[in-house]
Parts: structure tokens; C-alpha cells; sequence
């Protein structure tokens, strides 16, 4: 990771040959909402506050500050992406650790053979990583879910929308014995119509991606069987006793500054965060769909209007990731054609499938955005 | 870990049934310090602030923040343990992380056979779970260091002051080809005495065990090959992409509180932390040893005074665990005897030794010391 950001740095000037870094999905694009919030955001901890392994001794997730369990609860009720109710949260650092922590609990320590982990391609390029690197014995990745003729051990990842593409997902082999993780991090309103809350057994969320916070690692898991939550927290226990309470402040504050901008009337108008996101990726889709259109190489994921339960009106799909399929035959691997414009991109290869494929960062800052617009706008 | 928390919170109380948890090390005995120094060590971050996923991009640790990376080379100085030169700093969700991330990056993937992981009995009650919890077949646990006799192909955790007992340890296989992983949480001048700054390949702090601060989860290594550094951020972006921003931020900000003690002649004499920390502990120690002399029933391990290179003085070592074991032929099971007071302490068999063994945390906050002293003290 840290050579790509390396070179990224040189994007803040924004000439000609600077290399702009939209390789991640480093949500920066959302800092103009917070600057314009102003003190009402800002965390403040004493010295001698949170200084305790221990949030909630009482809970099983022993580690979840009950402040931000309760923001967290409250913004899904506003939001109306997911059921809450009896539902265990079990916070991790990020929804990286808690995909760590999903697989560990749902695989078995006594079985004489890893479990299989798919997921449909394109998937999210880390999965496979986060399910081989550590040589587990308790799992392993084996790809396509669409594609896999395994037995009933498996654990399905569903990534609903889809990270790379954006598109609504449902587990590919749904009727199973196999067992699955929603992996929901961009089911939020910036993003997608909201439609129905969604119930399933694990439903994995992220601040990152939630409120643009990245820096705080927090995530968070809402999970129904008590006995699947309680491995997953002892999955964060062994491996980093708990989660920053810290950061779990900061997060119980970033997310009740949206709510309240949603449920106390006296607010300015203004304080409006999942629409100002969606303005903000409405007119960047806007803007790349147009110079896509221009250059006339490459095409996108298009996506149906639907009715959003939270905007109340008929709503379009703003993914935080474009999906760029290259329809100029004369071009073999579009991350290295990306390359010699100085953009920085993720190859299809990383999600399962082709050269043909690169995953584009939609949540960079504006400056960032800017030159990759004018850059793919100025091909011949 | 949630039951037995669960259990302590009734030890507020101080009633004569109230149960009393010492089996962890939460060092909420550092509390009335930070209380006492009061607004110079609160952090404030806005909500603008610390979004990006990114601290350093030019550091192969690119989730490092600098001011953490600075706070932290300054204390090691004053503290005089361990040297920082040329050395990377590779930052963790406490040392819990780095110490999976110290076996991640020294064990080989490309090995048929996994390494053997080693420490000297009696070990950290954790050091066995990290190993094995994930089934990795890159390394397990081989148990006691003393009694290992495999070949080259381990890694030893070498513990010091060691955890439970407070001994100073060196490598037990110290001239062989294996690699070695210096724990070195307590080594800090509250708990033993500062003897020359340690040098070792790759040496494990937490902020935890040295200022107190075990909520914030912030660890560092300092690690002096690249290489093994670069496995080490590796490991951490697969497992939790980076460490809380929030939480190094603050930590740096304790850190300073402390060095500026020390080196700002113009701040109120009384802001000496680590004086504040040895004072406690060293009125703890001098209670517990006339406890336990009176009661006749245990014994403590004797440390010799050493010259401390801190204190400019000659000190004694005052652990932050007491590893107490048991003289009375009538009781099989010290953690099982101490239940029946309403103390919780961890069985010596956690630590790779017999049930005669218990450790017992030093750390905890003073009302609860004083009813443990208290009970030990009215033993008939």
C-alpha cells in the first residue's frame, strides 16, 4: 500500500505529471462536510478518561463503548438499512477485522478440513487475502462463488452493493447449508436507494465508509446468534483485546452529529450529511458518465432508478467505486493504460476477473477528482 | 474475558462479598495521575481531522503518525530502555497485534513445516492462543523454551521483566540460529530498574502498561531490519488496515505529558510520571510482602536493588503483577482457594506452570487493592 500512496502525495499540485492516487477507497471527499459542521464534531477526551480494557463488563462484547453502540443503532433507524433489533454489535477495527473475525466464528476449530470462502466475482479485492494470509487451517479462499462445485461447507461473502461494481447482491447460493456474511459497507444513502432494512444473520457495517471517517478504524457487526457474536469477540479479544475506545467515541460523535441533523428541528437545514454525499456523488457521476460518454473507450455499470424509503422520491445508484470496462480493443490491461496517464487504478485481475476491468475511487478529494475528469476528457 | 469482568463490577462496592477481579492487568491504577494533571493531557480532535486512511505514505509503516513515531522516540530517551536509532517504528492495536505481526513477519510462508513457537515457563497466559487460535500454518506453539528440544527452526518470546513474575529475562536459546521477539511491556522505570537502553532486533512497548492508557490500544515496535518491518505493516494492513489515528494522536499527546515532566523545568515539580508510578507501587509492594509475611501461607519471588540509570539511584523492582505462590500443603489449587475470597486471580497453569501458582494484578485501582490486602491480611 505504501508505495502507491507514496506517489500520491505528488497529486496535491496537480500539474501535468502528477500521479493521482485512485487505487483505494480513501473516503477524503467528505472532509468539506465536516469543516462546514464545525465544533459540534469534535471529539474531547480528558487524560484520565477511558483508560479500561473494560466498556461494558456486563456485555459480551465486553469492549463496545455503549455510547457508540446506541449512535450506531439510532443511524440505522434513520436510515432504514438494517433491523437492529435483537441483534448483538460486535465493534472491531474496521470491517476488515470483523470479516477476520465473521470467518473465525463461523468455521469450525474441530474440523478436519478448511472451510471454503467465495464470494460472486467481481469481489472485493481483499477477501481472498483476508482469508489466506494467514495459512488458517480453519478456512481458505476458493473464488467465484458463482462458479464454485463444492460441497455445503462453504462461507458465502455477499458484498450488497457490490465492491467493485455497485450492484444490489444476494447470496448466489442462497438456499444452502452453507452460511453467509453481508458485508454492507456502502449501504448507506449517498450511495444506493434505500429500500427495505435488511435482516440477515451477520450484517457487516463501516464508518469509513459510512461517514468518510477511515482514520478512526472502526466497524461495526450486527449479528443474530448469540454464540457466532460471542466468537466473534473473542476473535477481537485474541487478537487485539478490543478495539479503540477512543475511537469509538469519536465515531458515537461523528455518527450523532448526522442524526441529530436528521432528528432535531432546530438544526440549520444545512446539517444534512447523507444529502449532502449524495450531492456530491450525484454530480461526479454525473460528470464521468459524460466524459466517459465523450472519449467513447470505455463503458460503466448502469444502474435502474428505484424508490429510496429515506429520500422519499425515486432514486439513482452513485457507487463509491466506478467499475471502467475498456471497450478500445487496442488496449490488453486498463490499469497500465490508466497508468500512462498518471492515474493510479485496481486492476479487474485483484476483483476475479479481467485486464479489462479497473476499480476507480469515486470518494477522493475534489482537486484529485478534477484532474482524473480533465485527464480521461483530453484522450484522443 | 466477559464474565469474570462481569463479575467486578459489583467489587465497587468494597462489601465484604463483593468480587474483586485481579486476574487481568487493567492499569487503572494510573487514573489519579491523569486526573492530577488534568487539561494538558486531553486531546481534541475536530470532526475534519485524521479521515484519510493514510499518516505517512513515504513510510513503509504509512499508517505511523509522525508526532506518535516522535512522542514515542523522545520517552525512550529519557527512559533510557531501548535505543530508537535506526530503527523502524511499526504501530499496533496494542502489542497484541505486533506480537502476531513479529510471528507473521519472521515465520517463512514458503516453509512445509510450521515454526515452532517458544518462552520460558512461566510464559504470558496469552502467548500460546496467539499462536494456535487461527490453526496458521506458518507457526504454533512448542510450549516452554526451557525444555524445547527441536531444532533451529523457532521463534522465542522472550519476556522482560517477565509477565507473570517480573524476572529479567534473556533469550533462553540465545546463540542459535532461531529468531527472537522481545516483549519488553513493563520495561518501563516505575517497574524495574533502567539498566543500559536494550538493543534487540525487534522490541515490543504498549502504551497500556506504560502510562496506563490500555482503551487507547496503541503498541510500537521498533524493529531493526526492514524487511521484518515491512512483514509487520504487511500484516497489520491485511488484519485491520492501519491503527486507530484517534488514538495515536492521544497517545502521542500522553507521551508528551510525560517527557515534558521530565525535560520542561517550568512545569509544577509534581509532574513526574513515572516517580507517581514507582511511589504507588513501591507503597503496593512494601503492603502485599507484610500481608503476605504475616498470613505465612505464600511466598514472592525476591528482586535484587540494582542501580537505575532513571532514578540515578539504587531501586528495587516492583513488578506489575504479583506471582504469588502457594507454601500451604492443604490448599491443591491457589486461583480455586482465592475464589472462596471473592478474588479472582489466573491460575498458574495459564502460565505453563502448576496450580500452586497464581498472578495477581498490582495494577488495579486502590479500593480494590485494599480490600485484596485486606482479605490475604484477616486469613486465619
Amino acid at each position: 500500500m505504501e508505495e502507491k500512496a507514496s506517489t500520491a502525495i505528488a497529486g496535491i499540485s496537480h500539474d501535468r505529471d502528477s500521479i493521482i492516487n485512485l487505487d483505494h477507497g480513501d473516503p477524503t471527499m467528505f472532509e468539506p462536510f465536516w469543516k462546514e459542521v464545525g465544533d459540534s464534531a469534535t471529539v474531547v477526551i480528558p487524560g484520565w478518561q477511558k483508560m479500561s480494557y473494560f466498556s461494558d463488563p456486563r456485555n459480551l462484547c465486553w469492549f463496545l463503548e455503549p455510547e457508540f453502540a446506541n449512535e450506531a443503532q439510532r443511524l440505522h433507524q434513520i436510515a432504514g438499512n438494517a433491523v437492529t433489533d435483537d441483534r448483538h454489535i460486535i465493534v472491531g477495527v474496521g470491517s476488515t477485522q470483523l470479516i477476520h473475525a465473521a470467518l473465525f466464528a463461523l468455521a469450525s476449530t474441530e474440523a478436519r478440513q478448511p472451510v471454503n470462502v467465495i464470494s460472486a466475482a467481481p469481489y472485493y479485492s481483499m477477501y481472498s487475502g483476508i482469508a489466506d494470509f494467514m495459512k488458517s487451517g480453519m478456512f481458505h479462499w476458493a473464488g467465484d462463488a458463482a462458479t464454485f462445485n463444492g460441497d455445503d461447507n462453504f462461507i458465502e461473502l455477499v458484498c450488497s452493493p457490490n465492491n467493485p461494481d455497485g450492484e444490489i447482491r444476494h447470496a448466489v447460493r442462497g438456499n444452502e447449508a452453507g452460511k453467509r456474511v453481508h458485508d454492507m459497507a456502502y449501504c448507506w444513502p449517498q450511495y444506493t436507494p434505500m429500500r427495505h432494512p435488511a435482516d440477515h444473520d451477520i450484517m457487516l457495517f463501516t464508518v469509513s465508509k459510512a461517514t468518510g471517517h477511515a482514520g478512526t478504524r472502526i466497524g461495526w457487526a450486527l449479528v443474530k446468534d448469540a454464540e457466532v457474536a460471542r466468537k466473534m469477540a473473542k476473535f477481537i479479544e485474541m487478537n487485539t483485546i478490543g478495539v479503540s475506545k477512543d475511537s469509538q467515541v469519536r465515531a458515537a460523535k461523528i455518527l450523532k452529529v448526522i442524526a441529530d441533523g436528521y432528528e432535531l428541528p432546530d438544526l440549520e437545514a444545512g446539517i444534512k450529511f447523507f444529502h449532502f454525499g449524495r450531492w456530491l456523488l450525484a454530480n461526479r457521476w454525473q460528470r464521468l458518465r459524460q466524459a466517459i460518454k465523450v472519449s467513447g473507450r470505455f463503458s460503466l455499470p448502469q444502474f435502474p432508478s428505484e424508490f429510496c424509503e429515506f429520500f422519499k422520491e425515486h432514486a439513482e445508484t452513485y457507487p463509491g467505486f466506478a467499475w471502467l470496462r475498456c471497450e478500445d480493443q487496442t488496449i490488453e490491461d486498463l490499469e497500465v493504460f490508466f497508468k500512462t496517464l498518471n492515474i493510479l487504478t485496481r486492476n479487474g485481475r485483484q476483483f476475479g476477473v479481467g485486464p479489462e476491468y479497473v476499480r476507480v475511487s469515486m470518494l477522493d478529494r475534489d482537486a484529485n477528482f478534477d484532474v482524473f475528469i480533465k485527464r480521461i476528457s483530453s484522450l484522443e
